[in-house]
């Protein structure tokens, strides 16, 4: 029976993403530092098994076979999106994907070292080739899936996105935020004058932190049997759903920045942990996609974390760890913070969405050739200024340089971020239409409500949707910008100023 | 070229036991404790790729293809190398792997719940049925190989050690020890009249531990940006020569298990980090074997980590992280306590061969059919009476039930440990000789010299030479007792009592 014969397969490949996955997490957090060079050996060794057997032309037979079996429902739902990966994944030649990989693990590396250098001229060549390759690979998934180029690119990484879709949805988002970046900060500004800022001052033992952050992690639902916390360089989540790695940074100067950091991370986490563990060896029991993800660690983060009835609950647990009895109006102002900046990745959620869209508007361009790489730097700066009032004009490290994402040839990407922000916050609005008194249930710490709809909307429900399906069955509607201009008006507006 | 598909095929089997070995230490250190059955699904498939690699049939027409091609020394003994692994590899039929190892996982599960209940009678089903298969694994290996069954079964752990070498070794050591136990003993009974045991009493918190054990390692020659110390429940030596991992335990009141532990994985990891890096795909470039690594880890931790000049050095080192300031008189009567007891485990170097031996004769005659499995605890009664005039026999799980050997089914491994030790013996004299101030070297924490001499003698042959060969270049002779009993009579003898 071939859908027995995709189980096994499933089954083969899950052991090789467990190996890679631990591997990637432990080369993070425990490797000794000289082990890389041998980790970098073993993981390509093992990733091209993991392609190798993935890609396998018998598949496809398998496939057609097992369509044509005597299945349930779930298992039919399971056949079609193996058979959707299995296309992303042999629509492009393989000595494309060669000439593609060397060209990106150059085009890495020099921007790693030229970033630090701003030196935009040095890195131009590698990225016009990466740009120039990214056109083509947008070609041939254009031409195997029957979609627009740049909504090819986006389908490996939220199927069933389209920009006919999104850009009506973000422009009406940037419409907003360009006159409420202004009333964000104004209002702001004006409650500063009335109570300045008090700093959250102290130096926090890391232990004290960490043990901070665990009791917030576990009060939200996070299973600490199935994961744990570590540090690294650059905080991720990992690992796998049966042991899901999740890491931090500490300053003993700023418990805010980790403690943010880790709510973030584990949103990431309560999605692996709650996928359905019957079909963890098969795309449908897989995370949805990027934006879905990036929706589950924001409604952890932002809907619920920067929510001032959380910090009802959450204020005696920081007191309990760090000692300091803060009030909701010492560290609100901090967990509120509105600034505008020119990095996206220190952002705050007013402001995020702007840096998205730039980019958004600039990868189409880039992708069908309305805009060439050399003509960045300009593009750029013209968007920064009009967005954000920032110039970028003579530091391409933190304008076109500052992402890793386009010298890593991935396009189509950077709209996730900023889907995820919208998707949650109308997830939140659905959930407290379904359950009304949330917002009492954070001031008490009682997650188990809110993560009982996540668990049955979203998290239960792995790969079997598309990502628009995915909302509208979620939330009883399409992506909506309104959701998430009205909880930025909410916490950030004027309506906020006389509270 | 064949050489050249045996190369690729060994950069695939690396990667695959890379995986295997970090997923194996991530087990024992980091991994949440609801991972383990994933991890077990991955690295049980995991291991199955590789066995599905390392025994394809078409490896047999390489090799023959390999050994016809004009190659270097090296190269030809890295094919000789790799045609012993594949026959090892391939002797058993695949219908009779898969039936012992079902067995060997019943018995190990059976055992670890009846030894705990020491019930004899409940378990002696299964270990009846692993004597049974192992009998017939001995036969089968004996037949493909061309050697006694038992030697079969030594060759997996050490290859070219055969009971005709071994027996009148062991024989003649048995005979020493016997005399030598009560000698040892009364020497320490007479030592501890006059000088009274001063109890190493405090507290010492296990982070100060850690880093006593961090600089011990890194002074006795461990690369620190090759590998790690962490904590597991049983201290091991694992992960790869890049970044090898080893464990200790700690308990605040008894720093010197720990620290003496540390040494021991140390004298392990010594040996993995210095292995022929070029070779480290080929079983050319593995370590040779269990008595050869034994070798090594009890150098570390008996001939240099118990020698009294070491302590001279090492006692500085311990007031600086511990703040104690015990003199040599305080340490050695711990460093060399002397005790008979029934655990092999907890068994000190003087009586620890004794608990060998008598494995050693009684495997024998469990493999030769001349013993039962029903007859294992008055057979093993009667040896310890004899041997360490203790009983047994109203405490299977003292008894036959004590390690975890033969209940998964590995004969012929017990040897393994008095053969390391005596090893590391007649590396230390061979060494003295070479290099006659290797204790002074000791006493002021000075191990480059010996560390050359081992790295050239040993480290760097890799899997060059069979064990005994290995032993007899690197010291000029064969297996010899005498340098073992000298070393014990030294240390523990009446020599030592005046002084």
């Amino acid at each position: 029976m071939s859908f027995q014969k995709l189980d096994d397969l499933g089954h083969k490949l899950e052991a090789l993403e467990h190996a890679l996955a631990i591997l990637g997490a432990d080369e993070a957090t425990h490797m000794a530092v000289g082990g890389g060079e041998k980790r970098a050996e073993a993981m390509s060794a093992l990733a091209g098994m993991h392609h190798a057997r993935a890609t396998a032309p018998e598949i496809a037979d398998w496939i057609a076979a097992a369509e044509q079996e005597t299945l349930n429902e779930e298992q039919q739902a399971a056949v079609k999106e193996f058979r959707r990966q299995y296309t992303n994944l042999t629509c492009l030649p393989v000595e494309f994907v060669e000439r593609q990989t060397t060209a990106r693990m150059r085009s890495e590396q020099l921007w790693r070292d030229l970033r630090a250098k701003n030196d935009w001229a040095g890195f131009l060549p590698a990225l016009e080739g990466v740009v120039a390759l990214v056109r083509e690979e947008a070609a041939l998934r254009a031409d195997v899936l029957g979609l627009d180029p740049y909504d090819a690119l986006m389908e490996q990484y939220d199927p069933g996105n389209r920009a006919a879709d999104i850009t009506p949805v973000f422009a009406e988002l940037k419409t907003f935020l360009r006159d409420f970046v202004p009333e964000a900060l104004a209002v702001q500004d004006e409650r500063l004058a009335k109570h300045p800022l008090k700093p959250l001052s102290g130096s926090y033992a890391i232990e004290k932190q960490r043990e901070l952050g665990l009791a917030m992690m576990a009060a939200v639902g996070f299973d600490l049997t199935h994961g744990s916390l570590s540090v690294s360089h650059h905080p991720f989540c990992g690992g796998v759903p049966s042991d899901v790695r999740i890491t931090t940074r500490y300053k003993t100067s700023d418990f805010l920045s980790a403690l943010m950091g880790v709510l973030h991370e584990t949103g990431h986490a309560l999605y692996e942990q709650n996928l359905p563990q019957a079909w963890a060896h098969w795309p449908l029991g897989k995370a949805r996609g990027m934006a879905v993800h990036e929706s589950q660690s924001l409604f952890v983060e932002k809907q619920i974390g920067r929510n001032p009835e959380f910090w009802r609950w959450a204020l005696p647990v920081v007191e309990k760890h760090l000692g300091e009895a803060w009030s909701i109006e010492d560290i609100l102002p901090h967990v509120h913070r509105v600034e505008r900046g020119l990095i996206r990745v220190d952002a705050d959620e007013v402001t995020y969405p702007l840096h998205v869209i730039l980019r958004y508007e600039l990868e189409q361009e880039l992708v069908s050739g309305r805009l060439e790489a050399a003509d960045l730097p300009e593009a750029w700066d013209a968007k920064m200024r009009d967005y954000l009032g920032l110039s970028t004009i003579d530091i391409p490290a933190d304008g076109p340089m500052q992402d890793v994402h386009w010298p890593g040839a991935a396009f189509g990407y950077f709209p996730s971020y900023t889907l995820g922000a919208m998707m949650a916050a109308q997830q939140w609005a659905a959930l407290t239409r379904d359950h009304p008194c949330a917002d009492e249930d954070l001031a008490k710490g009682n997650f188990a409500a809110i993560n009982d709809w996540r668990r049955q909307k979203i998290w239960s429900q792995g790969s079997r949707w598309s990502t628009p399906d995915l909302l509208e069955r979620a939330t009883g509607e399409k992506l909506n910008a309104t959701h998430f201009t009205e909880h930025l008006r909410k916490r950030y507006g004027e309506v906020l100023k006389g509270a």
